[in-house]
């Protein structure tokens, strides 16, 4: 039997919610099988599997949840499913996006995540044009991997599927939220015509596929550093397992900072430099910052992705072992 | 007479930094006459005095040197004087920009922050160019405010001046690091021609000139909730007079972060929501959680300006003592 099943997993989400008409406001409680009825397009695209995993908003996203998410995953992994998508709220869709990418490693498939600025009963919801090309881009590829396939910007003619490592959310209401700034799109899909086109070599993975689950005794500290950054806020991740910093630039931080620093590598805790201006790669051996800090032992250097990612890749190295 | 003068501040940074040939690592130790010496161009574009104020890369910043930065703009500010440039590290210009735009109200002149991305020594130097199209915005036009004019995009073609609290370094060495998603660009200057184009509505402010030093008794916080994240964190800013979160979305926490959140503010802590998506409104009424910190007395709702400038209007708005 050839592949030909689209698995939708459903977690919750602006996507999957409605408009609460007593109070106003979005809350999550869409059910998946009106979903499939909102959007009757989806079955010329595809037969599908519609399954819930959880219905939350995305900010109350926890490891337990992306556990479940990246378990739901690997038992939807058989010979007759193509691709697997996620209906996800986008507030955390790619810190959920970059954890399932160290996760899962050599996927078969494309995991797919979708989401929506506009909850799928508004007239204006992108919602079904997100879901559609992401159904539309499994059907058409070979691709393996965790990808985010979102508009590629306001107007409604195609969307992008960004790898699950590099996507990041840059805009709170615009449907067009996500955004790479330098490179790394997978595909751009054509919601009118249907075309698919691939923008990333595709590499079949015919390796074992694995997953590392996160270990949730595992504490990992994500924070930015700024000008009147107080460096005794370090001091509270002395128990932590890592800690990634967002230094400026290419990855520095105040002179202030450095014998809290150090302490921290010396009791163990891992610390990778990221940076907060998103986009860029992390270099300390441009500045004499930079090398005090490599000299302390933070890692992270040559580093291209957003802290979150970063972040994310920390906690699953972690929750290995390494 | 006629205004006619530029003053430039210098403050260090790269584009006032040399490569030191005995480590190959950039540093901080370019001095004025250096730059005017480079650049004779200038010349051709204005009368200058050329004043320094700091020598530091930008890693390096603190409320010391901004008060310092704005007792010389203040000083700055004469019958003769144009306008004034500020060279600066790049890492930290928009941190700077944001809070000289809320120190300084009521601007009459134009103070416009440049840096540059590789060092003046370099010949791939883009510190030529954001100066000249620094100083010449400045000449043509009756805007007053604070601004940071950079690279346009990656071509030497023009150079953009965004508003000083909407600026933000996105990219950790392209030229054209700095922009802006949304709208509020000042002006586009053409490199070549030598034109200036207004983007923004130019309002000539008659009002008095008031400036508000840093108080540095005051804290503020600047943190980012994420998956994973231990809501006793925020236990840490108990004693702080503010905090800036930056939320999901359109400003939204885990639920576990409610009760902490209310104990802050019950303790006299101001806490104000930003977006970790830099881009866009923060919108607390739409979902339910934002709701729920609306009624907690968290502050920030309808603000359209990224986090880091978020936080600087509230340290000066504390050190005002409002």
């Amino acid at each position: 039997m050839s592949k030909s099943k689209i698995i939708i997993i459903h977690t919750g989400g602006t996507i999957a919610s409605k408009v609460d008409y007593k109070t106003g406001a979005v809350v999550a409680k869409f059910e998946p099988e009106e979903l499939y009825a909102l959007y009757p397009e989806l079955k010329e695209v595809s037969d599908f599997d519609i399954i819930k995993v959880a219905n939350i908003m995305s900010e109350d996203v926890d490891f337990n949840f992306v556990n479940e998410l990246a378990l739901a995953i690997k038992k939807g992994i058989k010979k007759e499913t193509k691709g697997i998508i996620i209906t996800h709220g986008t507030d955390t869709i790619h810190y959920t996006s970059a954890a399932l990418h160290f996760m899962l490693k050599n996927l078969p498939i494309p995991v797919i995540l979708v989401g929506a600025q506009r909850s799928s009963d508004r007239p204006s919801s992108d919602a079904g044009m997100n879901l559609i090309c992401a159904a539309r881009f499994i059907i058409k590829t070979n691709w393996g991997g965790v990808g985010v396939c979102m508009h590629e910007n306001q107007s409604d003619e195609s969307c992008v599927v960004l790898p699950g490592e590099k996507a990041r959310k840059m805009h709170s209401s615009r449907r067009d939220a996500f955004m790479s700034f330098d490179d790394g799109l997978v595909a751009r899909v054509s919601y009118l015509s249907g075309e698919v086109e691939m923008l990333h070599k595709v590499i079949i993975n015919k390796e074992k596929f694995e997953l590392t689950l996160i270990d949730k005794n595992i504490w990992v500290g994500l924070i930015k550093v700024h000008p009147g950054f107080d460096p005794k806020i370090l001091r509270n991740y002395i128990n932590y397992s890592g800690l990634v910093i967002e230094g400026t630039g290419l990855g520095h931080v105040h002179e202030n900072c450095l014998p809290e620093i150090e302490n921290l590598i010396k009791k163990g805790v891992k610390v990778i430099m990221a940076t907060q201006t998103i986009f860029g790669v992390v270099n300390m051996n441009v500045y004499s910052r930079g090398r005090k800090l490599l000299e302390l032992g933070v890692k992270g250097n040559y580093e291209n992705l957003p802290p979150e990612s970063v972040f994310m890749k920390l906690l699953i190295e972690l929750s290995k072992g390494s």
